[in-house]
């Protein structure tokens, strides 16, 4: 009730105007608060759980407490009392329900657009992305996140594309930015013998000054003279819960709590500072097929990445940490009554997510084999019926051993997996609820209660002091 | 980061003991914030909208904006940051997932019991209710709902039981009590003519000097000077969105905001003070047969007994508002993408809960007058095959022309409106996610930004200064 009374009935627009003039000018208009706030922070970590719907935090931190005997740091922040909690309205110009495109175009150029678009308007003109707008402030820049560097969360921050869909334009379109950490799954968009045009993009890269890093191990040896390009696998990164259960994948990719780590080691000493955005993007992929495991391990992935976020955070003490998400996801939850404990429970030993399972099968699976890698793969027995109605459905596919992803039975898997988790999922699509947002650090003052997405664009100039 | 630090690390344990001590005494161990808030509410309206998902209160406020170009007022106290809001684990003794017995004994009780049970612990013992600790302190004290008076969350605050099962025992538990406004449905655990052992036990209320009213119009007549009994249905109160497309309910049947206005006004000269329990029951049932239009015009009516108890706590001054849900239900929300925003705004046209529609089926039916009714009822036009499908049900029940309620295929109509409304759902269950809580007006300083549910009864005992 005692701060914040500025950003009442749109004066934020006032606000952004202001910014051109000297802070004093600025400050005439701010509350004591907002006033010491402005330009209080000189680093920003903005970090994305993609599609997290308010059961994936309750879960993620009920599975960490029954397995590991702690609480998320999510959950501890607020628990701790160490953050301003808000609400965030994510919808975007043309839809309640928000795509990841406009949602972080919402918090990158400040205004909503239309789905599919990044920082696109419906007039035709485009909207500044806020690296652009740090990195020519002098800071130092970068994405991290665990699907393609190229997707559309990360893209709403760096660039303007009237369509979120073609990834290999998006990749030349990071060329020339110079951005100092773009790290991420995505190597399908840079590397010659996959891209449909067979253009060298890595080379184009590598001659425009960048170090290209393809493992983990070349990440770790990284130093911060010229600006970075990572790409550890084709597409998205593996699932956490898949990527713990395999030596090899864990030899090859880094996790997002390492590619946080190094990332912020290699732009912290810049004397301007910098901004770094974090995104869990598999936790949406998760959700759109019905994955508990996948969900929930990669929800604790990214919350290990906010631990080490924060612990750098609480050391330098100039850093604002933003950690939200851009819209809900099948709003799953656990569901049923005392007998919902148990089954929970069961996820503490699963090895492999549900698309790990039905990427494994093969034609000519029977139905034994499939409740036998099942009961390896996540530790419960499905009959012999819910085998097969899961086998029927490769029958339809192509016997040439490549599958259609959208083809596979996610759905049905989700939906009788629930039977053996209390996991239930309401929708394989996004949602139009309201999402958790949480601030900390200098400049986090300046968080309202209630924030429309776009709102953290300019939260974002003011935290920092930045004139654009 | 300011306040609250008193209460980590399980020091409210502390405080509980020493309310037997002067205020003095007590005021020692608190910061400077939490000696302010001790003591410093009179009055106490504690507002449960029962099983509310986060998609619920989104969508309801979604609802209003584009209906009445108005936000909930839910919401617009966390948009003009009137409240201390939080988020509040509500786990039972023995389960993740909570019942409403068991989570309305937390806060009654201030013990997490087991579900089903109402402030009994598993080793026989009970917890004193809430409401009877304050009645001895000499305020006023009462409970209103949409659901039957005797229901889990009303019983929760006022008697101790081992089963929630019982409302008729839980009716003769409340004759006792002598509380000031018990006031909802429920006529058939009061009523000779309905209950089992055909007792009289609105004679009993009446020799014990209750007043007993069972219409709106003689609840607007009440007076302050004896205890009074309500009941204005059998069971539950129709779903708002019947109720307020049949002039004979309307007529009969009080809302909850005119239920909450006429308890705050029996009880607010009292110079101890009051604490009303107002819930909104039916937001649960809704959501446990995948009802959305049910769903959303009550929490909607929940949110209208919002707007009356924040009216009065700000003229008054003296008064500590509390908003919150017990448990999730269904997680619901709006799915998809554009073409959403137009297949919501279909639900603000609805007049007929789908409750409403699958009770007024009658044997014989066809597909025709089926689909004619929908379409007049909620204003889209279901196939030939859905109405066919929901019919097969019917030929299954009884032909005696009660429907047992639970065979009704509730399911599959909230399945097959959702490609009509974009509104999905995860389950007919409660969920364990965390749930929304706000806190207004003296007192609201003590709420810590993530509480488990028991943390609330003693709250409510500090921001009145109540010694027990």
């Amino acid at each position: 009730m005692i701060r914040r009374d500025f950003f009442k009935n749109g004066t934020l627009a006032v606000l952004g105007t202001s910014l051109f003039s000297p802070l004093s000018s600025a400050a005439a208009i701010l509350s004591p608060t907002e006033e010491k706030a402005w330009g209080s922070a000189k680093n920003i970590i903005f970090m994305v759980s993609d599609g997290m719907s308010t059961g994936t935090l309750n879960m993620a931190n009920l599975l960490l407490e029954r397995k590991e005997g702690r609480e998320s740091k999510w959950i501890s922040l607020y628990r701790e009392n160490k953050v301003v909690r808000s609400f965030m309205d994510t919808a975007s110009a043309d839809a309640l329900v928000t795509d990841s495109a406009a949602s972080s175009s919402a918090w990158g150029g400040g205004v909503r657009v239309n789905n599919g678009k990044i920082n696109a308007n419906a007039d035709g003109s485009f909207n500044t992305p806020i690296l652009q707008k740090f990195k020519n402030a002098g800071k130092k820049v970068g994405c991290v996140t665990t699907v393609p560097i190229t997707h559309a969360t990360p893209a709403g921050f760096c660039i303007t594309n009237n369509s979120r869909g073609d990834q290999s334009e998006i990749a030349l379109q990071y060329l020339p930015l110079q951005f100092d950490v773009m790290m991420g799954g995505g190597n399908q968009y840079f590397n010659p013998s996959k891209r449909k045009d067979k253009a060298n993009v890595y080379a184009k890269f590598e001659e425009a000054g960048y170090q290209i890093v393809r493992t983990k191990a070349e990440m770790l040896k990284l130093n911060n003279k010229k600006p970075i390009l990572g790409a550890f696998d084709d597409d998205a990164l593996p699932f956490t819960v898949d990527h713990a259960n395999d030596p090899a994948l864990q030899d090859r990719v880094p996790t997002l709590a390492e590619m946080t780590v190094k990332a912020i080691e290699l732009m912290k000493d810049n004397a301007n500072g910098f901004v770094l955005q974090v995104e869990g993007g598999k936790v949406d992929w998760a959700a759109h097929s019905n994955d508990a495991p996948g969900l929930l391990y990669d929800q604790i992935a990214f919350d290990l990445a906010i631990e080490k976020a924060i612990a750098f955070a609480e050391a330098d003490k100039n850093t604002l940490v933003i950690i939200t998400t851009d819209h809900g996801n099948g709003n799953p939850g656990l569901f049923g009554d005392t007998d919902s404990n148990k089954k929970f429970d069961l996820l503490q030993n699963f090895k492999h997510s549900n698309d790990w399972i039905l990427n494994s099968i093969k034609p000519g699976f029977s139905a034994s084999s499939l409740i036998d890698m099942i009961a390896a793969a996540q530790g419960y027995t499905i009959t012999n019926d819910e085998a097969k109605s899961l086998l029927v459905h490769y029958e339809k596919l192509d016997g040439g051993g490549i599958y259609n992803n959208r083809k596979l039975p996610f759905e049905l898997f989700g939906q009788l997996q629930e039977k053996y988790t209390a996991i239930g999922w309401a929708s394989m699509e996004h949602s139009a609820d309201y999402v958790e947002l949480a601030a900390y650090g200098p400049g986090s003052s300046l968080m309202k209660p209630f924030v429309r997405n776009t709102e953290l664009h300019n939260l974002m100039l003011n935290a920092t002091g930045t004139k654009i």
